[in-house]
């Protein structure tokens, strides 16, 4: 895999002058590669027909070939992110720790670029400039791998960032491209601890879970959301009705919107009453056979179903005898990402917290609202759903490591 | 593989019991486990001394059975561990951040156990309580899988401490020993990503390798050390001569000891006379060429020199003709431990602090320093040579994670 190293060789030998980059040159170049979208848009979206024919040709769904697609609209889009990274604070340099030491060392702990970082992602050909520039306001050098259906349209985009970078004298393999898709050149990538540092895959399960089982390199865990509400005995039901309406309607594609509902026996009638009333039937809900005595369910529930993420008009739903069911389902089928309870209950309300094991654990309102945006980090590179280096939404700060400077005057260990 | 996947289903289970302890009863635990210790010392060597019978039939080299042996003095340095843990401040429920969102949100970050931790070590029983104590302490359940050397050294240590939490009246599962030692248990081990939320390898470079190509389950990779120091061309050469015999002779087989001198050509002379006259032959060298003008060398230095970590009386050497030489060859070879440099000039200081890539980067001290004790931090669970997590010594809070605690009073997303 010559071709592979030599992408990690080269990022691996830019590091040194990409993380010592301060905030405004970092700031130029990301501005550069702002511009560069804006007048070239034209350039852009002729790469991305060529695109686009091709997976017409191959049978792309309409769904796919709409996120494969570039236009004005959308190229401007991706600009305006990266002004938005723009003026996000530099993380690079800040103390987090330190003091002196009894013997006289001065320790001091600064925050640093983690290095070389890989993103393995989809035919979403707007992740490729928003991970790029995130990386590099860390101080990072990046390898981008996309899938192959988009490459002639991630071609383009790379080489505009990579020209904005040798305008501002900078070395343009800061960000790089996997030109090769084949499979084995990205089997090939995940071995390449010598060179890359993280790895951070961006798209549906079965990206994540083929990254995880075949990496060596440290990975960062995102994105799959089998989130919950869990309506309490003592929940307020009308609150309820429109937590579980927001959480499974408001954007049904995304993680943190939930997948399941768990209902106390005792608050089950006037829940599914009033939620019928909402959805009339929009949602599509696969239920347990205590679910099925309140509402229309589209098949009896299997525990498939309540390990799937359907990302669609559709819900799993149990009806639990108590709090502690529900907390013992959630820790067994949750991806440890968003789970809500409603509860009027302060003893509820405390256990629901203290044991689920989840990275965003809610009281009385929406999983919707974990994301980095919602949640001040300016940005958002994914959402962990590890424990790990960083949980929940990752902000810049989760591209960025730290390391111990310490400064003496010929202090010898005894 | 069900025995392991039993292993790890006990441990899930015993989670959210563990996770909630207060300081208190995990303290009256801990210390239960010392009084264990110190009441069962004959019990102990007793079994102890049938893994040492086995280990000289196995033919074991002296200096490995030493590391096996277990004598009174060393069970009552392994209950003076448990009890330095007992004083350590824990370091769950702490909050480390949070805001009330601008929708009304309130958001707690808060610092909660990793869950299941698996650690993979070689045959020193006295990791077996030292890990155990730390993760419980951290809240974490743990599952101990050691070598098979000291399999049955470990059985009378675990008993020892399952029977302690069961005294408490905590679920003895909290801390498991891996009794079939197995290749084929612990690579499934490695790969029970639904059980185990961690690993750590405690051992040489072979094992921790094994453990990275392996393992499916996040990893923190530790303890190898191919440390260096630079002499620079404005060294004070007394301090640096005093620095190196430390870093490399004061205890050669740690992972903070140095393994490789590199020498600006201007300093050469000097150093390599004043070298040779403080060791008299003790520490032989490695070295390039124009190191062997200077001092006498065992053979002349190879790529392989450079990259190995020798944890003996042996040092490899190199002569370079920059700051940024030195670097390169650092960042090149090095383990990303501890790096030093010996210098009087701020330039030369910054820049190496700059472009070093380490977890601790000294300026005119010793590298014997990188500790989680010298650092403060009250223990050390291992060193992290990885930049996810943790980096450098880890204390306790290596050992957790955090969760999002969010409050509202039905807060939906528009």
């Amino acid at each position: 895999m010559e071709y592979i190293e030599q992408l990690g060789a080269n990022a691996k030998s830019a590091e040194p002058e990409i993380s010592a980059l301060g905030t405004k040159e970092k700031n130029g170049v990301l501005s550069a590669i702002s511009a560069a979208l804006r007048t070239h848009v034209t350039q852009i979206i002729g790469a991305n027909k060529l695109d686009i024919e091709q997976a017409r040709k191959n049978g792309m769904s309409e769904a796919m070939i709409d996120r494969l697609t570039l236009t004005e609209a959308r190229i401007s889009g991706m600009a305006d992110g990266v002004d938005k990274v723009i003026s996000l604070p530099d993380p690079i340099g800040e103390v987090i720790g330190g003091s002196d030491l009894p013997n006289g060392l001065h320790v001091v702990k600064k925050r640093v670029p983690i290095g070389t970082i890989g993103i393995i992602f989809e035919s979403r050909p707007n992740v490729t400039v928003d991970a790029a520039a995130l990386c590099f306001k860390a101080g990072n050098t990046v390898i981008l791998r996309g899938g192959s259906d988009a490459i002639n349209s991630n071609k383009a985009l790379v080489n505009l960032m990579r020209e904005a970078l040798k305008s501002c004298g900078c070395n343009e393999n800061a960000v790089q491209l996997v030109e090769d898709t084949s499979r084995d050149v990205a089997n090939a990538m995940m071995k390449l601890n010598k060179y890359i540092d993280l790895l951070i895959p961006r798209g549906g399960g079965g990206l994540i879970r083929a990254v995880i089982e075949n990496s060596t390199i440290p990975v960062i865990q995102t994105g799959e959301g089998n989130c919950h509400v869990y309506v309490d005995e003592s929940a307020d039901i009308d609150m309820a009705v429109d937590i579980i309406n927001n959480a499974k309607t408001q954007r049904p594609s995304v993680c943190n919107a939930i997948e399941n509902i768990l209902v106390h026996e005792k608050a089950a009638p006037e829940l599914f009453r009033k939620l019928s009333e909402k959805w009339q039937g929009k949602v599509a809900i696969r239920g347990d056979e205590d679910t099925a005595k309140f509402v229309k369910v589209e098949k009896l529930a299997d525990d498939t179903d309540y390990a799937t993420e359907f990302l669609d008009y559709r819900i799993a739903s149990k009806v639990v005898k108590s709090i502690d069911e529900a907390i013992a389902h959630i820790n067994r089928f949750g991806t440890k990402h968003s789970e809500c309870i409603v509860t009027e209950s302060l003893r509820s309300a405390e256990l629901f917290q203290q044991r689920v094991d989840a990275a965003a654990v809610y009281v009385n309102a929406s999983t919707r609202f974990t994301d980095g945006f919602e949640f001040g980090l300016g940005a958002e590179i994914g959402i962990s759903t590890q424990k790990l280096h960083v949980r929940g939404p990752m902000g810049l700060e989760a591209l960025t490591t730290y390391k111990y400077l310490i400064n003496g005057n010929g202090q010898i260990r005894s």
